[in-house]
């Protein structure tokens, strides 16, 4: 049991969190959207407070925003300032943010300015980018408590090794985001910082765990991010926010120094990996990152670089539009209709993904995440005393306590499953699979319970990317399907959950998955296809 | 309970092991040595049976033998007729073979011979290479025991991947070999085949547990050999034998079809690897498996193929003379000494190695072994009723029966470890060690208990690989240090162990180690090592 109520604990947090914003840059009471006022995406072009520049630097990808800077054109103080601004509107507005980390953030550019100033030269192929980091990666000397009221005194020893990489490369860290309770909601809320919402949408979730993330990269409060992903927690995130997200193999990005419950669990592994606006700056921070060899730090890592791929439509896409387990909602099936369409009109090989036993590999999936029965989540919570949240019960749920040899079998039938998924690939002449991210464009507060559209890709553990395919919620194209008759009862809960009227304005995402260790061919087609899907 | 007893169980195995040997190829009774001969390392030169033809064929490398076959100057089935006759002769004086593959094998090489007098072209670049398996690694339609009488049943329904994929590069497989009760001795010896020895000295173990391969490759019963290796089963055997063998780095070579115990153990990860008669013929035997791409079928490899590795003399070798808990015999540590001077005299920058705390090691990979307590093995040895053998126990006795919590504590225990170990490498600025197999240069029947020297680099998964010194026990250089303490029991237990006259002519080995991943490079090291022991 706690020593002090769970209530007192958080609020030397909840304090970093408030004292940590530059009051300034808040909107005046008489900017504020009214809360009624659902979709804020146009808030920071609407309400005044960013310059033109500001908009214009804010609304640049990573990789440009560098040339900029490379070129004199735009300094990195310049940079921070804009993105600080942007995010402090994005906290009044989404909860997004667990801390600012203004000052550090000036002073590195600073740093950088003066070098650029001295040399001609930029540091590395991050100086200056803005990056916002999830709560639980570990950020040297900051609170790391991983979305549990127990760990709010647990201070991170060192950068984690993918932040320390990244600011090798010039990268500043201005923002630490939020998460939920147990980092195991495909949502975003905890009893330490609160809820946060989407930037589309403030009724709906901006999605989990790398929630905070999401909102962040959607209202471009940074130019990339860092999310983890053992469920869906990149891709749920950029997906619902309109945002990009890569789920990479595992065991190519570097752990080291994220803080999460339950380490040295390796049926199902957790991986990191950026979000983004754009697909280029995806390759960039995967470039970035693995052209320092991180391997010769973190030994568990495969020593494979970053490959360069050059993109080219000689591949084949398979539209994965239903699972077999639950149909997704009108939007995001026109959402696949239409990539469908399009890239068959431009002579891409497109296909139909028949899924290759979903519930199977659900059924190996669910009870990996727990293998201990939830054990350790549950003495985490029970050491505060804080309420464990709904959402947190329906994750420990899908454990039980196995035995070390019940375990054992099930990563055999993990390996059998991700066998006979790359036969089918292989055999079916399928290089690409395009797919829901989710059961629909977001869910509700409180309410994503289906995992299976991203984690079936964990369970494979096979590239994913998240990218937006321009179109949103519409509420004549997008009608409730009366004649559907769900085929068991999470269907129907899932069915009846949709209604197009509470999803306005949200946005349609695409997932790309594509083989074991083909990271750099995914992302490569990935663009090939939104270049097809814009020009369409 | 079985349905039978044990002893009639086994007769079928034991009837396959007799019958498929030649009787024809037998020495006869008067040419069979003595049971007071016990290095019989020249009976196949001295004994007559063998042509001088098939004595210098046997000795050739297998990348030797395919030049020739590809310049059309011996024939597939001259080289299979040869390695069969040989390794005939070395079963009845080792014991090694449970099973001769014959027919197959000359069926095999008259197609190879067949396809060659019509195209003028080798299949490929192991075209006619003899090969012996170990037993349990599955050979389609033939049983699959390994080592448990409860299995004699099991018949493995194809070639394991990697036998698949020597056949396509144009190896052939004419033996099958012996391995341990259980797998888990470094010794050779089951209630089936009975027990295998050395062909330097048949009163000394071949080691194990690919203690078949050992014996094979050391009289030259095959040009090359398939061993696997949790502990130090393909490295203890080559090391007593005088061979060649290479424990690759995890993840690397295919696995698929090796038929094990407790599958989907993934805490320490058993490898398959070649033994051989020179270190070139390992660089043959990796090139030609990874350059088929193994990952593309078993998705749990690592895509990497096998690099191209110029041999320099620009590395560090750290001399590893003890690992702080057994101090080895002394022909091991006159062994090193002589490698240490003939290397720095050659101008190779030889340093000391102090062991980063092998014991801790040890302590996390010993209950790594058997986290389910040995179960799985005891309920397999219970099914048969077959008598536990000593080395069996001892071994099973390095488990208890762990929580899946325990198991992740370590796993996080190994992950540490093995960064620690690879940052002592990086500061110390050693890229390979030179270290002991084991504490001798041999066991003598039933006694290898320590396994510190090779399972140490199983848990820190870094490739090694033995050589031969070229020197053996001198009854007058190797003699007890008889004022040496022994620091411990088990150092005692070692101690007391050893004396010349007990390990005549046994060889003395090195192990050569590299970093993670370093698999081409710590080859290459080797070769440059050994030519200038052989120079020297």
């Amino acid at each position: 049991m706690a020593n002090q109520p769970w209530q007192e604990a958080i609020k030397e947090c909840q304090s970093i969190q408030e004292n940590s914003v530059n009051k300034e840059w808040l909107l005046p009471a008489d900017k504020i959207p009214s809360a009624e006022q659902l979709n804020v995406i146009d808030v920071p072009k609407t309400c005044g407070l960013l310059t033109a520049k500001e908009l214009e630097i804010t609304e640049t990808s990573a990789g440009d925003m560098v040339k900029k800077m490379a070129a004199g054109e735009w300094t990195a103080t310049e940079v921070v300032t804009s993105f600080l601004k942007r995010a402090t509107i994005g906290q009044q507005l989404l909860n997004f943010a667990t801390e600012f980390m203004t000052e550090d953030a000036l002073a590195r550019a600073a740093e950088l300015d003066a070098h650029f100033k001295t040399t001609g030269k930029i540091v590395g192929p991050l100086h200056g980018v803005p990056i916002s980091v999830k709560e639980h990666v570990g950020i040297k000397g900051r609170i790391c408590h991983t979305g549990y009221v127990a760990w709010v005194k647990n201070i991170a020893p060192e950068d984690a090794l993918l932040v320390k990489l990244l600011k090798n490369a010039g990268a500043i860290f201005h923002v630490r985001t939020n998460e939920p309770q147990s980092l195991m909601h495909l949502d975003c809320t905890n009893n330490i910082h609160g809820t946060t919402v989407n930037p589309w949408n403030r009724k709906l979730s901006p999605g989990g765990s790398s929630g905070g993330e999401g909102a962040s990269l959607g209202f471009k409060c940074a130019a990339l991010g860092i999310g983890t992903d053992i469920g869906g927690s990149i891709r749920a995130p950029a997906a619902f926010c309109g945002s990009y997200g890569f789920r990479p193999t595992a065991l190519r990005n570097p752990y080291k120094g994220v803080i999460l419950a339950g380490d040295g669990q390796e049926s199902i592994k957790c991986v990191i990996g950026p979000l983004s606006n754009s697909l280029s700056d995806i390759e960039l921070f995967q470039s970035t990152v693995l052209d320092q060899e991180p391997w010769d730090e973190e030994t568990s890592l495969v020593p494979l670089p970053w490959k360069e791929v050059t993109p080219t439509k000689e591949f084949t896409v398979g539209i994965l539009r239903d699972d077999g387990i639950v149909r997704p909602h009108p939007p995001i099936t026109r959402g696949l209709e239409h990539a469908a369409q399009v890239l068959k009109a431009a002579g891409v090989k497109v296909v139909e993904w028949e899924p290759v036993d979903h519930s199977v590999g659900w059924e190996i999936v669910k009870p990996l995440y727990f293998p201990d029965g939830g054990a350790c989540q549950r003495s985490i919570l029970e050491e505060s005393g804080e309420p464990i949240m709904p959402l947190t019960e329906w994750a420990l749920d899908y454990g039980r306590q196995l035995t070390v040899a019940e375990n054992w079998d099930l990563n055999v039938q993990r390996e059998e499953y991700r066998a006979r998924y790359h036969a089918a690939m292989k055999e079916r002449g399928v290089d690409f699979i395009l797919c829901p991210t989710y059961v629909g464009v977001a869910a509700e507060l409180g309410t994503p319970h289906y995992w299976v559209y991203t984690a079936i890709w964990n369970i494979l553990d096979q590239p994913a990317v998240i990218f937006p395919s321009g179109l949103h919620v519409d509420q004549e194209l997008d009608k409730i399907e009366t004649d559907y008759k769900p085929r068991n009862d999470v269907d129907k809960r899932e069915y009846e959950r949709y209604a197009p009227e509470k999803f306005v304005d949200a946005p349609i995402a695409y997932q790309l998955v594509g083989k074991h260790y083909k990271d750099e061919e995914t992302i490569a087609a990935a663009k090939v296809i939104e270049e097809i899907l814009k020009k369409a």
